[in-house]
């Protein structure tokens, strides 16, 4: 007997063979996007737009919970609004599209070029804070018009350089909140709560764990006071940022012209918030759950929960078969998961085990066989996706209906407690600077893809420290973790990088 | 006993004095947007993007429910892909808003400028045919991949010169359904079909009687081998198109390369339809519905159902109600109209008869005041935004719960009926052409903003009469009615600018 093959894997090549290449072929395999022949824009295909419709239900539902009311704003936003905030402007001003010209007519060369030149160049909106200040500032007269708060779900643009389907594309879609209050206490109680929402979002519905905590000066949104966000490890233990909430203090407001009149008839600016969470998430779920033989769906989330597979070799199996398929996924379909009834789908195509295969590598948490003997055994074949591919149990059929849901949310926590556990292990405690540098430098046996993770590290405050740490290893500081976001010792100690006392450990990592 | 006053009205001026004029203040005053300091766009506020969404749910039920699942395309596309199709390009390129530029930087005077040139300019969408064409060409490689049925949601911008709200905004919201087909029957089976869905939404969601037509050679969409459209007349006795689907015939399938193999493996190209509704359907739904006190919104498509008014005037009184008030909300949100649960405002404000006002203004179906005396009667006092605002009747609170959604339904259908009756009065077979002239010419004694109507005459197909009537009258060809979409004489006559032979009556009209 020679040595045990490695079992064959529907993803080529594999997370350990080349990580950047097996995303984008999970991304291909799983039929969720594609990119487009517009330069760093991509083509969200129907299961991955599904995906996203179901985690805006999530989200928008959340939010209305909390008061807020979406509205619409413009795409566009005139140079001089992007202008009035100047980090703002500085920080988005290298990557935007500009609108110059309102309409095409024949050149000299007989194809069609811009013609109608605006007086004022029009920004695609890269964030909205200038263009809802705007409204705000109209809106708001009065204490007693406060708090405002308003979300919108739309598109926005920033011309990316280096670009990757849902992780970092030029256009994208997200939700940006944005808030007035009369008070700074009440606008940084809604920032941190907006942050709790998108913890919840990221681990009881995505199964993704995140560490809660605030950006450094270094990092933080483009005109903002305080950057909260949720960081969430990718397997390739490099950190993705699932959510921010800023807190504006009165920047946006003096800029915006967002004024109130108090109680005591004193005019005030107000103090605002915002928060964004987008299509990225869709990239942190990939990159999260996925495996070598595509992605796995968390089934609060998924487009459908269970794909049933009927099994007929001719036309009198399938009358039989047919019949209990179509029954099974009727009784499936009066029952709810979370506030979506069970989504099923019934897939005839006769292409043997591609069609199996198909499901797989799109993730969907439930496959289940259905053919004659199943049928005579008044059963159903049932395979889960968070396991591997060839177990299958038979489970009796009204079983498997009573029992579906507690299934669901078995997969549900099994991928959560899974992503959990590789956080744990690939963060680590480090107070050596030698150590530091070596455990974010591959060595040679490691593929430099992967490697590192999350180290808690003193830092003492200065720019300067977080500079260097990512001039020499590329790593940053994806947050100062928020009192008890993480359970190891987070009190004072010596800076990683220059030895000066810190007050707390931070989270040092590579990140996309 | 002098001469009776009118009724002082909500909104000034009446539509009566000046229907523009008018329309912009029902806007203002029911909240549901306003103008934005970008040129042509429009900011939906809370109150009109929730009628937005609960029209987006309604017809994204309706598209599922045939088959159609959502997807993402890009908002940008190159200038060579509008391109391919001439008709097309040709009716899109007056009114693009072109990208020239993806960076911002210093310029001579210290301002920033646009920089980074685009090699190809790209054009922000203005409908999507060529770039989902693109992917359509892609995706289908045999007969076996047909049908593919895609609708979008999206933004996309038309550069229109004169705009007004909703009616004609140079960004506007919309879905655009785009699907292709093997055969050229079923796709013209789907153009149909799609426009029994805006049928649908418009008669029994919106409350807007529609004619279902074909639009003439010269009305169809800019690329388009047919174009059906369903339309309705607006108070001023203009029409409004309320939905249009598009058989692309093998136009665009040729411009996108979108082939199949049939089954005898021969290339084919595939046959192709588009259909689209947008945010023109909320300014569709004022001035159908509108009156001098605001709006009136249908109960299917509300953002809320009712308000619940307390009226106390002290705190003991408040201790009093208030329990009352949260006790009949809770008890209506647990019943459901149509696919929503019934959406319950409480206003607390302490504003005297403006309260009521603001909701008579913002169409709410139901306006339940309720103070210790009704409390006393187990009763609650009830105003419908159908009637005359002082008619209000005393109903006791079971009878109310019990029969909420009765109600609701008698306001819906008591608008349909309304707008059916003014568009019938207003709606002429018309056979002489003097009479059709003086019909649509305002008389001495008219408003000139409001006059004429429908006018149902017969058009003998040349482009030369229909061009005559539009520059002598500003009057153009609505449709040509689908056989059954009226009940008038419509068999064949004489061509009310020609007198030749003409098969049928067609809807003149003049138009937004």
């Amino acid at each position: 007997m020679g040595k045990q093959q490695n079992p064959k894997t529907a993803i080529s090549p594999t997370r350990e063979e080349d990580y950047s290449e097996w995303y984008q072929q999970v991304v291909k395999a799983s039929d969720l996007a594609e990119k487009s022949p517009v330069r760093g824009c991509m083509v969200i295909k129907p299961w991955g737009y599904s995906l996203w419709e179901n985690i805006v239900k999530e989200l928008d539902a959340m939010f209305k919970a909390t008061g807020v009311k979406n509205a619409y704003f413009p795409l566009f936003i005139p140079l001089s609004f992007l202008e009035k905030e100047a980090e703002h402007i500085e920080g988005f001003a290298k990557e935007c599209a500009v609108v110059t010209h309102h309409r095409l007519e024949k050149g000299p060369e007989g194809g069609l070029v811009p013609a109608g030149p605006l007086t004022e160049p029009l920004v695609v909106r890269p964030t909205s804070e200038t263009i809802i200040g705007d409204s705000f500032s109209k809106w708001i007269n009065s204490y007693r018009d406060l708090p405002v708060l308003i979300n919108q779900w739309a598109n926005v643009v920033r011309w990316e350089m280096r670009t990757r389907v849902f992780l970092r594309t030029s256009e994208f879609l997200w939700q940006e909140g944005h808030t007035a209050h009369a008070t700074e206490e009440e606008a940084l109680a809604r920032t941190r709560m907006m942050l709790d929402v998108y913890t919840e979002l990221a681990e009881k519905h995505l199964a993704i764990p995140v560490i809660k905590g605030r950006k450094t000066a270094g990092e933080r949104f483009p005109g903002a006071v305080d950057t909260l966000c949720v960081e969430a490890m990718m397997q390739d233990r490099r950190a993705l940022q699932a959510g921010t909430s800023h807190f504006l203090g009165q920047n946006f407001a003096r800029a915006s012209g967002i004024r109130y009149q108090d109680a005591n008839e004193e005019e005030q600016f107000a103090w605002t918030t915002s928060w964004g969470a987008s299509t990225r998430l869709i990239g942190g779920l990939i990159m999260t759950h996925g495996d070598d033989n595509g992605i796995l769906l968390p089934p609060r989330v998924a487009p459908a929960h269970v794909v049933l597979l009927p099994i007929a070799r001719n036309a009198e199996e399938s009358a039989l078969v047919m019949p209990y398929v179509d029954s099974l996924a009727g009784a499936l379909r009066e029952k709810h998961y979370g506030r979506r009834p069970i989504e099923v789908e019934i897939d005839t195509r006769d292409i043997g085990g591609a069609r199996g295969w198909d499901w797989i590598k799109k993730g969907i948490p439930l496959r289940v066989e259905i053919g004659p003997r199943d049928i005579a055994a008044e059963s159903v074949f049932v395979g889960r996706r968070d396991r591997d591919h060839r177990e299958k149990v038979s489970v009796k059929r009204g079983r498997f209906i009573a029992e579906i849901t507690d299934i669901l949310d078995s997969i549900q926590n099994a991928l959560f407690d899974r992503a959990l556990a590789f956080q744990k292990a690939h963060t680590t405690v480090m107070d050596e600077k030698k150590s530091f540098y070596d455990y974010f430098t591959p060595s040679d046996k490691e593929k430099p893809e992967i490697h590192g993770g999350f180290a808690l590290s003193h830092w003492c405050g200065d720019a300067a420290c977080e500079t260097a740490i990512k001039e020499d290893l590329g790593v940053t500081i994806r947050c100062i973790p928020l009192p008890g976001a993480l359970q190891d010792d987070m009190g004072p100690g010596g800076c990683i990088a220059c030895g000066k006392p810190s007050p707390q450990r931070v989270v040092f990592a590579k990140a996309y």
